[in-house]
């Protein structure tokens, strides 16, 4: 007499106000609960990328200005801006994650007389590598110091120039308070950067809020802007004229059309820039920005929230004995929108389920990651996904020479 | 009593051997004289565009693996090797050629004891500023000495680190003898890099042949990979292992997916890489490459030269006495495959031109840019460009003040 059974998630779906959302991405036949690794294709951005195909075809060179490709790094950045608590003119699109990392990090490190960088062992690899290289270019002007979370507070001090962690763990989901993490950086006056991509357009950030000074963040997961998808930049506006970009491309010139040879940076965000932009990748990010604007970011993580919740309890009821140990947070509020479990044999695992066209990740060493993309998410994906994992750790399915061969990728 | 007239260029495009790739292009109603700033779509192009939209949105995160996209930053890199005349796995797709050229610029000052990078006044700014940006950063490690032409090769000195040119001026198309040049920068000790933006795809490159150490180049122009299209970069077998990459992002990793705290490097040309590569970006090229290597360089080249040679004698017998100056070398072998003349008055006529459809684009301050891209240029497209430009001078059609008013764009 279980409380739980397909039809209580079909119920939810039913009853669900973003159940409109599903039927606009393209999601043939799999339960897919990786779209904080990969989001999934919307018609609407397949349809833009198809006419930004076109822009270049027919317009050639003109649809620079006439399609307006050049102010797409910051309309679309505006358009993003809202859903992690920025003001127009504080985002802006642009290059990859780690690259917009290295910018404002290198930024932060010129704009102050101190040396130290502190950041977390276990954060996203290329966040740490990222600032690695900086150390190694930089020599003594960098000194990182990378130590686990539970001592990051502790460690920053009044030698810290910045301060740089990801909100949503890519691993556990687990979330920091980005106000009073922000407020211990600035009691110590260090800078704080945060790395938005498992955060942004599943859980509502407030940058601004928070006084955050730097942010970065990627687009193909929750944005859904599609593989390699360009990522973004944030710095609060008090900050801006004081960026002295180490990457300084032309992009983020004063008159980048005055072919001058000596570098003058932009006012405000643009000089941010550097090379020419992806302008594909860019109108894919814009398209895809409308649907979790109109989903809207509370409901979302509303949604989100409810989804994990249950998968959790429904994981733990049916499967629960096979050694699963969960490594998010069991509060809700302290998770972001995937839920990790680790075991022993998750990488073979997680193998089985994909095999059954239930879609989720595999992080090393043990880690098992489900995620919960609400915008396009059916609450029977928990009760399908549960059951495919049920039958394998039943039949023991997942024993098999085949699922423990390959590598597994974001 | 006038040897040319349409039905000549008509004949030559009726005897061309490349004929036929004209119309694999989308180039509707315009006389397209910009392929040197923004390459032309392919119909193989977007059909590919549209398979990688389709990988992702039904294979999703799995065709990082099943479509292989993991390994086309290598794979499109080897593709492109035999036209700048490099060696497979000396070639990788990635970035912008701004990031490229500060990766290896900042590797290159790492791996010597000298300091000073020699550069020329007027090359593409971008180059520059990134140069500027990387000095500014270093403080006293890198010290910029930015010389006219014609100082050049005297400034290449026993203190010098690095050379960084430009293989064909974006202004003028003049082309730097690699070999020679290239040779003289060794014998004084330093490295060569080469920025191969107006070269690849229409002028034969040959980077081991010249012993190159490094070089970057955009996909846009004459590789039609679309715009914002992907960068590359080369570094030379010899110096790979020496590369300690400054932007090293977990994509060159040696073991990306082992999620470790440390950075370090994969082996060979992959270390260059850095954050997520841009998919959609590195298909369309690997589409692109294939009509330009079906076409084959050599052929392009002679086609480029002899369009160009067309063009500079044609325009000078019908507009010359206009007040055109030629910019770009007469000689054939010294130009790359765009051909520039200077006019006072070259903004307002360009955009005469290009409200006929006849577009080329306009440098600042006084330059008219005229681009052949042999691939899917005709020779008709000589005779109609400057018969619109001999109309536009012979009524002052270009002296209206809306033609003096917009912004120009790469």
């Amino acid at each position: 007499m279980h409380k739980f059974n397909r039809e209580f998630f079909a119920a939810l779906d039913r009853d669900d106000p973003l159940a409109g959302f599903r039927g606009m991405f393209d999601l043939p036949g799999v339960t897919y609960l990786d779209g904080n690794s990969l989001g999934a294709l919307a018609h609407s951005v397949r349809e833009r990328i198809e006419q930004v195909v076109e822009q270049w075809g027919k317009g050639l060179i003109r649809s620079w200005m006439e399609a307006d490709w050049i102010n797409l790094p910051q309309h679309v950045g505006d358009k993003l801006a809202p859903l992690i608590g920025a003001d127009p003119g504080e985002v802006v699109i642009a290059d990859s994650t780690s690259l917009n990392l290295y910018k404002l990090a290198a930024a932060a490190i010129k704009m102050s007389e101190r040396s130290k960088i502190v950041c977390e062992s276990g954060d996203f690899p290329t966040d740490l590598y990222m600032l690695q290289g900086l150390e190694r270019l930089l020599g003594g002007a960098v000194r990182l110091e990378t130590v686990p979370r539970s001592q990051v507070l502790d460690t920053i001090d009044s030698d810290t120039a910045l301060v740089v962690l990801t909100h949503v763990h890519y691993k556990t989901a687990e979330i920091y308070d980005m106000q009073s993490v922000t407020d211990i950086a600035h009691s110590q006056g260090a800078k704080m950067l945060w790395d938005l991509s498992h955060s942004t357009g599943a859980v509502p950030v407030d940058l601004n809020g928070a006084h955050a000074d730097f942010a970065v963040g990627c687009s193909y997961k929750y944005l859904n802007a599609g593989p390699g998808g360009p990522a973004y930049l944030f710095v609060a506006k008090r900050l801006q004229e004081r960026i002295v970009p180490p990457l300084s491309g032309w992009m983020g010139h004063r008159d980048p059309f005055a072919f001058s040879d000596h570098y003058e940076s932009a006012a405000g965000i643009i000089r941010n820039l550097c090379g020419s932009p992806n302008v594909i990748g860019m109108a894919a990010l814009d398209a895809a920005l409308d649907l979790i604007l109109e989903a809207r970011i509370e409901r979302l993580r509303e949604k989100s929230m409810r989804l994990s919740d249950l998968f959790i309890q429904l994981l733990e009821d049916r499967c629960g004995f096979h050694g699963f140990e969960l490594v998010s947070p069991r509060d809700r509020e302290c998770r972001g929108s995937h839920v990790s479990f680790a075991h022993p044999d998750g990488y073979a695992i997680m193998q089985a389920l994909i095999a059954r066209n239930v879609i989720g990740d595999f992080r090393a060493p043990d880690v098992m990651r489900f995620g919960f993309a609400p915008v396009y998410q059916r609450y029977t994906d928990i009760w399908d996904s549960v059951a495919a994992l049920a039958s394998i750790m039943d039949t023991r399915e997942w024993d098999d020479p085949a699922f423990k061969t390959k590598a597994a990728v974001t």
